[in-house]
């Protein structure tokens, strides 16, 4: 077997390896999302879930990747492994956007904004960062940013578009009532904890992952860094969103805690393969940190987003995209800030514009009736636990 | 370290992968069906479902691996971990059997039938395929069948044997009344879909580690094709399945898009390996529409199956296997029809015959009092939620 | 690519696939018990597992490591593969104690306990056993006990700690109520059998990955063989606990299966490595039973254990370690004897002065009161399902 040979072997079974991880946050978000939700709303939140990673990888298949990268062809690495890991990243944007957005929104427009987001938004994002880079030679090129895994490419243009799929869409029924907000529980706190500590595995493969190859000794210390250091930002957001949730309440909100886990992971995404041991530990801290005190902030401007997606995806995007100018040797300071704004505005305007226009033709947002009733009955025509009775 | 080391190495991580995607499709049916069944009969179905996986794979540890393969050396990689990779399918045959006829059966004869299955209706299909081949030479010789992981091997063969037991043991009590059919519907749809979700990754395991090696640049490239076309056909029979019944209902019901994707999913098994990118969503989105029409047509026949067992499993497994005599250069469609056709005839028949003895002596069936009351009561002596209010 | 080189890449690819499988615990164990205790105590016991993983794992980065090992340094594996294989196995020994003092326990005297143990009570365990050894020449050392992947180290070490903790915290209020005992059932069966499920696969990665490397033909055979050994003392033990069982009472009690499963699993750690195809079977039937027979004699003494704990780990961490003594060739049954008595020693009396301090300062148990209306309200603030009607 020759050496070339060899790497190519090796790295495919590590990128289908990391692949499998990735494609095991699809249950994860499920889960999470199903968990957090209310009962009459859990089976549209599941039905959402599976239909974004149907249609966002098939149309990421047939159209996105090609534009994200320009080729399917391959040299160090089994092509088919090399898309398989790319797809598997697609889907989370649209979960992302369509969490923030649930107990209110309808299928059909919903897998239409998929549609525009794995064929366009998202490739094109990829095709300057991670890919074949269009805007190379213009003042927009921003391929010079650290961004190992997508705490930008991935959550920030996904949360943008759920940021502006709130303002067209905008709250729940009944969730700002008189000025005051209304505490929405979630109806199944084990599927919360499921769905998230699964997501935290999956990121393994999603950052791991993206060093891209293992078949080096110096690859492989990257690549098994990257994945403590991944794991470490996660302890540490859960830890210190469940000592400010103390502080603040006396209690342990696990729901907090989950998210502050999630906001460290997020935050880390951008730079896993660059850090010491102990760095992680802050940059998780603070995005564990931001995700605690972020959630009623958005409240308070009435941005309703039922799982705190913004706060976990949105600002720790922005955070850990910017602690790698600070904390990482050879990185930019201005060069992760150009790329973090070069995103935000392309991810906000061309994702306002599309939602608009869909709601403009569909109907984005469920009626208040239907709300009401729980969008399980009007969009899926099943109760997700029927025989059990409800407390209210 | 020699070559041939090097792929004994490789290959032996690689199955071990692939074998533990596998073993994770024991908690993937598991979820699947209790999330199907009604709660009074949620603890039987887990029962049976953890206690398929203990028998069937005991004795094929014991018998029915050596039926199959006729020993247990091997060459190219550990013989244990070769034995774990097609330990890992055996179970799966009875969990098609047994989610099928979920509500109404008894655990005894039920584990006595999977003793059948475990050491001599599945080892001796195997023998004829991918195993020692005893027909070898006899007209009866199937071994020229493409059939990559199983949609005859494994899926046809469980779902004749799970036909044969609709045939012995009847419907559940009150499913069709007065010329009617009830509908009896899912009790926890997160549970469904996290098993579905998770039955969908572990086919990667399933169908990719059938390729048996990804140590060599063309075997690579094979076995992360295999994947993604795995994926793609699932994709496919989600979204058709999902169009389908939005068509029919207008609306989108999740228990039928999850069998759509894993019909699409069945009938890829057998050739993954074959096709380019573009023929799995072909594949994959027939299986998913026959799954669709196939449901309603089986209960018109009041052959009652639960969780839609005989559509994704019967249904596909057939078409999965002629699709590559239809799509694959090289193959015959005539060898792919004859081998269709002999695992038919012996599965059903072998199956109906032991399945009858056994009803003989040990009653299949659960009385009509112990289904009105529950399987969990009766057969467990326990409940499945014991705290929650039931709402009828 | 020398060939040094090319095992260190694999042997750090397979480190991090076998840390992966026994991450899964997390949830494994967390889904575990959310389905064992009250709903009125699900989201604590989430809770307590969630930042039992976050703190013994930051706590074991920055402390206990290094006490264990002496060293970060590795030269036959990446270094932080290394490390985050042995991490992702702390936190399971408080994972076990806190399962058994659940539904009574409050969650800052678990976390100060969480730091103890990751901090110096199970690194020390380490560093005696697989680790620096400080004992060396003194007539304590047990470094040649013979403990693959931790019956004593792991699984006796974290119940002798939940035996501590048990004399100092005392029963669940109204578990044992004039001199009988009151059964309280499993809240969320397909929880228990979910989290069962993903343990017992996690447990391939637990014993599999502690054979360190897969990078010769030898080590690859022995990985497979552990892997296949573990998985039939799992099996052993599901069938042995549903005949024993059903022989008892005529029901197959789910719930007693799966501990039956989990004391085989418990019992083959010690040993995988060592046996042929046989033995396991033996090894894993004996575990199922002793966890059916012990779980009723800890009640007998007023031992209040709600998940079974002491009957899965202790004993079986006790008799698994003998079993190698006694069935393995080479092993020195005294050296086993010694191991399990000096970690015993070592484990039971840190442990409880530990957590009787602790409770002195911190109150351990949660009030009468705070028992009666769940440790939700007044550990977390929120209910696990606030949807849901209870039964009772």
């Amino acid at each position: 077997m020759n050496p070339g040979d060899l790497s190519y072997i090796i790295d495919t079974l590590f990128l289908l390896f990391a692949m499998t991880l990735i494609i095991f946050m699809v249950p994860g978000f499920a889960m999470l999302e199903a968990g957090i939700v209310r009962t009459k709303n859990v089976s549209a939140v599941l039905t959402v879930n599976t239909m974004i990673y149907a249609v966002a990888s098939m149309v990421f298949l047939l159209i996105g990747y090609q534009l994200a990268f320009g080729t399917w062809e391959n040299d160090s690495v089994s092509k088919w492994a090399a898309f398989l890991f790319q797809m598997a990243f697609v889907g989370k944007t649209v979960n992302i956007m369509s969490g923030g957005v649930s107990e209110r929104t309808r299928v059909i427009p919903l897998m239409i904004f998929t549609v525009a987001m794995a064929a366009v938004i998202y490739p094109l994002v990829v095709n300057w960062t991670w890919g074949a880079n269009m805007l190379s030679g213009t003042f927009l090129d921003i391929s010079s940013m650290h961004d190992l895994a997508g705490s930008t490419v991935i959550h920030s243009t996904g949360a943008w578009a759920l940021f502006a799929a709130i303002l067209v869409i905008g709250p729940r029924k009944g969730r700002y009532v008189d000025g005051k907000v209304r505490v929405i529980p979630a109806s199944n706190i084990p599927l919360v904890t499921l769905g998230a500590l699964v997501l935290w595995i999956g990121w393994f493969g999603f950052n791991g992952g993206s060093v891209g190859s293992i078949a080096s000794k110096e690859n492989a210390d990257t690549v098994a860094l990257t994945i403590m250091n991944t794991n470490t930002a996660g302890l540490a957001g859960a830890i210190i969103a469940a000592i400010i949730v103390y502080i603040q309440y006396k209690k342990f909100d696990i729901t907090m805690i989950l998210n502050g886990a999630l906001g460290g992971l997020v935050a880390i995404t951008a730079g896993a393969d660059l850090f010491d041991i102990y760095t992680p530990i802050l940059i998780g801290a603070i995005g564990g940190a931001l995700v605690v005190f972020a959630v009623p902030l958005f409240d308070k401007f009435k941005i309703d987003d039922p799982v705190g997606a913004l706060s976990v995806h949105l600002v720790n995007g922005i955070w850990g995209t910017i602690a790698v100018g600070i904390f990482a040797e050879g990185v930019s300071l201005g060069d992760q800030l150009k790329g973090v704004l070069v995103v935000a505005v392309f991810a906000f305007v061309v994702s306002y514009v599309t939602i608009y226009a869909i709601n403009k033709v569909f109907e984005f947002r469920a009626s208040d009736e239907e709300q009401m009733e729980g969008i399980d009955i009007s969009e899926c025509g099943i109760e997700s636990y029927p025989e059990f009775k409800r407390a209210f």
